[in-house]
């Protein structure tokens, strides 16, 4: 006899089956559970509140920025439940034919899109990453095992009925979308191991969750982690350009993980560029840090330290650094980048072309705000999140990123010669 | 201070300095360095020879499959300098374009290949692999870690002089091809665990190598497993078709991980075709071992056990099962597949349709032989080998999978509103 099943891989059997239903569940019907799921959050946005507010209840001794990702209000539902409409409206990824091709010996090879199996999320205390992961997951054919943040325990308990309903209504298995019973660490250590059960884990969160599932993964990571990003202005660069990239990338929503965190400045630029910029970034509320010659050139800043090059402030701080030309910017990123997104400013096609080449970032932008390195903004549809992992999706992922493919052959005989 | 680095770490270190000049060699640098490693491998090909002698004649107890797999002749040497200049000429996948789109606000996005960065190669003893992986890790701008089997280490070290050779030539730096300088196990779960400065492991071999990789690994791992294949002869089969398929799965090279190792035959069918069929196996040197309807239906069958279902024989032995439909059929593949390669042989176009939507397997053929389930014969230009992994490379690899892609934009200035 097999000694008894943890909770966690009972969960993840459950899940497995369920994905068997989903891979082969035709679009009409997993539109339709999208659909239904999307009405069902709507109908049930009291009952969706009233545990959102005793998870707030429970909340202390949290930062501002916590508290409100947990939180959600009547015009949030609402936001969730359109945003699942609007997975629903996204292209089916599964069956799409990537490639096909007719071989000498007349057999045709196709590769198509399809569903990856069970995705684990794991994530912190934010509903609206429950709803988004679970309609990302359910649009391209996969079933989701959901690990939320401990605080946020009611509020994705609520959300999860509202999205069993719906997968009811449609006739697809519940367990096609499943939390985590337990939050422990313990659990998470378990789910990462399960090979043969889950097919991929997704962490998105902080440095000691990534780390802790990079630790005890058994089974393929994709890791979303935050960014130390650099915006390079060069020596030929148009000024004003650069005051506004530099202003926009750092203060749009500075606690995202593309917002800007180190100014590089070539140095034939800097006299003219680091006085209006720093006065453009003090007036943006942001404080300034910087290099020795930063400090010389410009009024009102604070020097910076070796550990402001690698910070993620994730605030309205930015690391300043004066640097003598492409060389020692280039070198600088690949010293201090986590290679998520990097940007240079200039006029000169080359240089430009240089900087492309050699940051080996996985979004390298020429005279855009980092903030654009995004699903959206690239046209993805949707977005999952954004891969700092090498294999399988680098950069913003969207539903495509969350299937497999499949070679298909269609034979007449063919044997082997 | 840090503590000092172990041999291995120390030559990840140097791997990785060595791929970020790859990365940005052009290709026709790397081109010239695969054609002078061919040119030096010829060069060199007594010295090849006599390494090889030193490391068979050190050889014991092994099978004649193993020490023909570590056998090199002079003809053999020259088929892996062929092998190089074809890796050559195979066409350069850095730098090719997926994808081009101009967003709403002007700004371009286009996703292009880029390699992946330090690969390393855990294999058995078999030099041809030491050259192929060399190579096309190479042609697509990685640097390589070779750990090769204790039993080919002469053959191996001779090889790699060449290839040295080869990138000097072209002045590309020798750590870009490396040589794990301890064969022991110990020195595998450190290799796999080298976070940040190898971005990939991928396996080749038996089981216990792959267990070792996948229980060790903290870094991606693309697995090469053997397979336990399978070819469903359906009642709406063409009988002679489906005998030649049969045999040329199982015995074209039984060796092979795409070999047929079960034929499941569908009850309707199964009077008419097993006497021919097991007549053609064994005519073909094939041991048949059937479950009991099949010894009914046939003379001369072996009983199967259950074992016999989820073995890998790699050799001429082939397992029997009548099924009674298509139902029982994918059932006892979802229940025994390695989710290698999967085959049906029917006339009947629907229910072909339906094997190859409910058979999850990295490739699905209908009326074709599974040994067809090869980058050569689906046109890949080369082979890495067949990935049993789902996450980025899954079936025959070439050389695209071991790239990645970056994202670049070229802006005008663009912001995030």
């Amino acid at each position: 006899m097999s000694p008894a099943r943890s909770s966690v891989e009972q969960q993840a059997v459950e899940a497995r089956r369920a994905a068997a239903e989903l891979r082969i569940a035709p679009d009409e019907l997993r539109r339709a559970a999208l659909l239904a799921i999307a009405a069902s959050i709507r109908a049930r946005s009291s009952r969706i509140l009233e545990a959102n507010a005793r998870d707030l209840d429970a909340l202390a001794g949290r930062s501002a920025a916590f508290r409100d990702r947990l939180t959600l209000t009547a015009p949030r539902v609402a936001a969730l439940a359109r945003a699942v409409e609007e997975i629903a409206g996204l292209p089916d990824p599964v069956g799409r034919v990537l490639d096909v091709r007719t071989r000498p010996n007349g057999m045709e090879v196709r590769r198509v899109r399809v569903p990856i199996g069970v995705i684990a999320m794991v994530y912190e205390s934010r509903p609206n990453v429950t709803v988004d992961a679970a309609g990302l997951c359910l649009r391209a054919g996969n079933a989701v095992l959901l690990r939320g943040g401990a605080e946020s325990v009611h509020s994705d308990q609520a959300l999860l009925e509202a999205i069993h309903e719906g997968l009811r209504t449609a006739g697809l298995p519940p367990a096609a979308a499943t939390l985590l019973a337990r939050r422990d660490y313990d659990a998470i250590r378990e789910l990462v191991g399960l090979r043969g059960l889950v097919d991929l884990v997704i962490p998105r969160g902080g440095e000691a969750l990534i780390a802790l599932v990079s630790e005890h993964a058994r089974v393929p990571v994709l890791k979303h982690e935050r960014g130390v990003t650099h915006v390079f202005v060069d020596r030929a660069a148009d000024p004003e350009m650069a005051i506004r990239i530099v202003v926009n990338a750092k203060t749009n929503r500075p606690s995202t993980c593309n917002a800007l965190e180190t100014a590089l400045v070539d140095a034939p630029i800097a006299p003219r560029l680091l006085p209006p910029l720093v006065a453009a970034l003090r007036a943006a509320g942001v404080e300034v840090r910087g290099c020795p010659v930063t400090r010389r050139l410009a009024a009102d800043v604070a020097p910076a330290t070796d550990d402001d090059w690698s910070a993620e402030y994730l605030d309205l701080i930015l690391s300043v650094r004066v640097v003598d030309g492409l060389d020692e910017a280039i070198a600088h990123i690949r010293a201090y980048s986590t290679a998520l997104a990097d940007a240079i400013v200039t006029e000169d096609a080359a240089r430009a072309e240089r900087f492309v080449r050699e940051v080996d970032s996985a979004a390298v932008l020429v005279n855009a705000s980092t903030r654009l390195v995004d699903g959206g903004e690239f046209g993805l549809g949707a977005e999952v999140g954004i891969s700092t992992s090498r294999l399988h999706a680098r950069g913003p992922m969207g539903p495509d990123d969350l299937t497999t493919t499949k070679w298909i052959v269609w034979g007449s005989g063919q044997l082997r010669a």
